[in-house]
């Protein structure tokens, strides 16, 4: 498969068990790396930024779908399109805000915490932060930013996961590519 | 989908480019925190072999393979079902020793280093080297001592990615599950 072949088609999709293995590798490495979890935790949130914004250019090309009219339909769009093509699931979007500007991604399944267990004494760490971040630094560039942090996870032996996104302000658009 | 319906049935897929970009997260963490290539290398491969060690239980239940009767048919099902399973792609069997004992996997493309550049002074670096350590270690639990290593990388320049694979010994039988 060429590389253009494969971009022009459809992704190239990985065993999810493979990237629970890496990315369970990716943790560990930053939990010796650092002095605790909060530590780790904002370093996980980095490394998610750094991945969403370089990941929202192929999503957007591929998701096909236009700018969204207001966050409901951001949320929709994370929830339906996102989640289902990077994870091939989909979250429940819910526990909105009364001013519509906050809502919550409750996952039942989580493919990064398939058969781990968080080693003792690392109750603060938020294991699968790289999704916030990713979210977030996808979500910057399409001129939003938003406020995105777990407040529920299995892991830590919550009934669901909960992941949630707080609108906070609409960012100036970047000059357009082409324009100068 | 619920955890034993998801190892029933068709393994959950990720999204290639997520796992590319996670792949090399765990790369540069390694490369900050270790003095030079080499030792990334041994890491890398470390790592590898441990996720191999877990992989193969899944893939066996999976692959529905018997038990290989010489080495050409373990090449086989390494190129033709376990990188079709894990990595969507499927390498070339090629490069045997005249005594049967070696072969090369040649992978025109390789999905962990789709899009990635090596940094400069880093001309050491095996950076798939995680592959190695996986073959490695799931050849290990199915009683194979088997030398893995990269001798050509596209990411160097060279025209094809060739993993060479070096029989060594049988291992002792492990105890069957079972029987005591």
């Amino acid at each position: 498969m060429s590389r253009q072949g494969n971009r022009a088609g459809d992704p190239r999709k990985v065993n999810g068990e493979l990237f629970t293995l890496t990315y369970g590798a990716l943790v560990a490495q930053l939990i010796k790396d650092y002095e605790n979890d909060e530590q780790v935790n904002k370093q996980l949130d980095k490394m998610g930024y750094n991945m969403g914004v370089r990941l929202i250019e192929d999503f957007l090309a591929r998701a096909n779908t236009g700018r969204c009219n207001d966050f409901r339909e951001t949320a929709d769009v994370i929830a339906k399109v996102a989640f289902k093509m990077y994870l091939g699931l989909t979250p429940v979007v819910s526990n909105w805000s009364t001013t519509g500007d906050e809502f919550s991604l409750l996952l039942e399944s989580n493919p990064l915490t398939e058969f781990v267990e968080l080693p003792p004494g690392h109750s603060n760490l938020n294991y699968s932060n790289l999704l916030c971040g990713a979210l977030r630094g996808a979500l910057e560039m399409v001129q939003m930013d938003v406020d995105v942090r777990f407040v529920q996870d299995i892991l830590k032996g919550d009934n669901i996961t909960e992941i949630r996104l707080k609108f906070i302000k609409r960012l100036e658009d970047a000059v357009p590519v082409g324009e100068d």
